[in-house]
């Protein structure tokens, strides 16, 4: 067993502290990841208020995770001491179930399910915690099977919220048919819009922005697309009316969908990855006549993270981010302006420099 | 021009009369069918009733149509004197938009859209009464592009629903991906519902269906169906959760879809194909975390009923029917028993037999 260093949180409130907490010693298929990294998704802060069920406190949460290999099991062929890996949503699946043998291990169905990077129960020889314990932390182990190779040319620090934030963006584009010369929407530039931006610019599609504020049509532009949409102005919606292939909707709260539908040409998709528990209401009217689908996609399998990986270090694609010391009161901090949606684009913890006892 | 008898909708009570009209002379792309028999569908009651928008009386409907080929334009190739020829749902299109060009007429973005087979406006000069006229009728003037080859092994009268209720099954089947050795659910056995497990069967797929009505079984299960379940016993669903690949839900009036999504596996999707204008109640809760989709489908392109017509040939499919007389008063007392859902599974008019005036 090795201790680690961690910003933990040690309530509802999001109060963070450092806390010490144990990783199990680094068995014959386990590598040890010294954490250079760690973004800051709004699911951790969901997770830490309780908000998506009853938490053990004190929790290390985090799954964007990256850093070098510092230790490496007997059995381990994927990686070498050194190099860069990276750790995403989750650790663990049964390997059995229908959906682990065709690599969609985060809909694992086997008993337990997937094992989410924090949070989860599990024993205490695997987790000495009882829970999983995420990426605000000093090293992680991690079965190499869970953990990705990171291409060396990314800028690391930036490359961190690939393992959610771009993962949760490919893994639906592949899935539901995105190909080159489609037109995609984007609903909402946060941190899964922008990802969702620069992928599908990457995969040759015409990009379109659609935001509630006229602030970010410049930030649109930049990254990629080529229009930008006031989605309440009634006059532009119209406009677009019929125009894209496809919608990715990274709107996090509630909102009626079926304003978008009407500028999906025939037989397009609107995709859902925002986690929203009121319902919204469609009609079979509205999806028939010109066969419409409405889906949702949650993060991707390591096979298809991997080729995400791959994928975003041929096209040199990073997260916007902005570095964060790794102490509570900076993640205090960066987790309030993420609840306000003041972030360009994704927090990212600098831990192998900053968090350090006190 | 050539004068055809029909049995037409006089007014929106579903009053029924012997009608003569015009049908426009047979050009160098066009065939006349002379039609054999003729399906009804609870599309053209929703139609002649006013209920999916204004009419123009007498209105003769009908897209279930099959028929013998008794001339043919001189640019015709495709068909010739004496062959079987169907007619389904639309009976032109724009032929230059992506959508046309992608062969899925059914959702023409092109200048006027699709022609439906009847209600459509159109010139005189294409449609003597300036409406599209369909098949409740002695003969047809059509496109032989809008024309469709049937197999000659199959039974006339029980393969006139094809046109329309067999490609509202196969064409969401091969969009949406079942395939052989997936299991399918299908709500409701009725016209829609009947077919699709005949077809799915035909595919390789393990099909369920799903009824209100414990009195369906003994029919599912002879129509080819492994499993049956009464949808609203709530034991029996909780059963079959997360056993399904794919549900086709063919219920034509409001229902939540919620219940239903229980039952789809990872990766799972609901298609329906009733056009219900109530909105229904779903949320990104429900299909975020098991990438669930929710879509709609009408009907399919040219070039697919083709291949669907070549599909039912080779497997020998067609629909369970009760064939009666082309009188004003057998269709009155039909369409009555098909909003009460009380026939198995479609009625299909004996026109050639019985179609004569007074």
């Amino acid at each position: 067993m090795s201790e680690v260093l961690s910003v933990s949180a040690v309530d509802k409130t999001g109060k963070m502290a450092l806390h010490k907490f144990h990783r199990r010693p680094v068995g014959e298929h386990d590598i040890n990841i010294k954490v250079s990294y760690s973004g800051i998704c709004h699911s951790d802060i969901h997770t830490a208020k309780g908000e998506w069920g009853p938490v053990n406190f004190p929790i290390c949460v985090g799954h964007e995770i990256l850093g070098e290999v510092t230790e490496v099991g007997k059995e381990v062929t994927k990686f070498k001491v050194g190099d860069i890996a990276g750790v995403g949503c989750f650790v663990d699946s049964c390997r059995s179930c229908d959906e682990c043998e065709e690599g969609v291990e985060q809909y694992c169905t086997g008993k337990g399910g997937m094992h989410g990077t924090y949070g989860s129960k599990r024993s205490k020889d695997l987790h000495p915690e009882g829970q999983t314990m995420g990426g605000y932390s000093s090293a992680i182990v991690v079965d190499a099977n869970y953990a990705l190779k990171v291409p060396e040319n990314l800028n690391c620090a930036a490359a961190a919220p690939l393992l959610c934030a771009g993962i949760t963006c490919y893994s639906p584009f592949k899935f539901y048919g995105l190909k080159s010369g489609m037109s995609l929407g984007v609903i909402g530039l946060g941190g899964l819009g922008h990802m969702a931006v620069k992928i599908a610019v990457a995969m040759g599609c015409e990009v379109t922005v659609l935001s509630r504020s006229p602030g970010k049509e410049e930030m649109a532009m930049k990254l990629g697309a080529k229009h930008f949409l006031i989605s309440t102005d009634p006059e532009q919606m119209k406009k677009a009316s019929r125009s894209l292939n496809m919608i990715y909707d990274s709107i996090a709260f509630f909102h009626e969908v079926s304003p978008y539908l009407d500028l999906l040409k025939a037989q397009g998709k609107l995709i859902m990855v925002g986690g929203v528990p009121e319902a919204f209401k469609i009609s079979s009217f509205s999806l028939l006549p010109r066969r419409l689908s409405v889906g949702g996609s949650c993060i991707g399998g390591i096979k298809e993270t991997q080729e995400m990986l791959d994928f975003c270090g041929e096209h040199n694609i990073t997260a916007e981010i902005e570095l964060i010391p790794a102490t509570p009161e900076a993640v205090e901090a960066a987790w309030v302006r993420t609840i306000n949606s003041d972030v360009k684009f994704r927090f990212v913890m600098d831990t192998a420099a900053t968090l350090k006892e006190e």
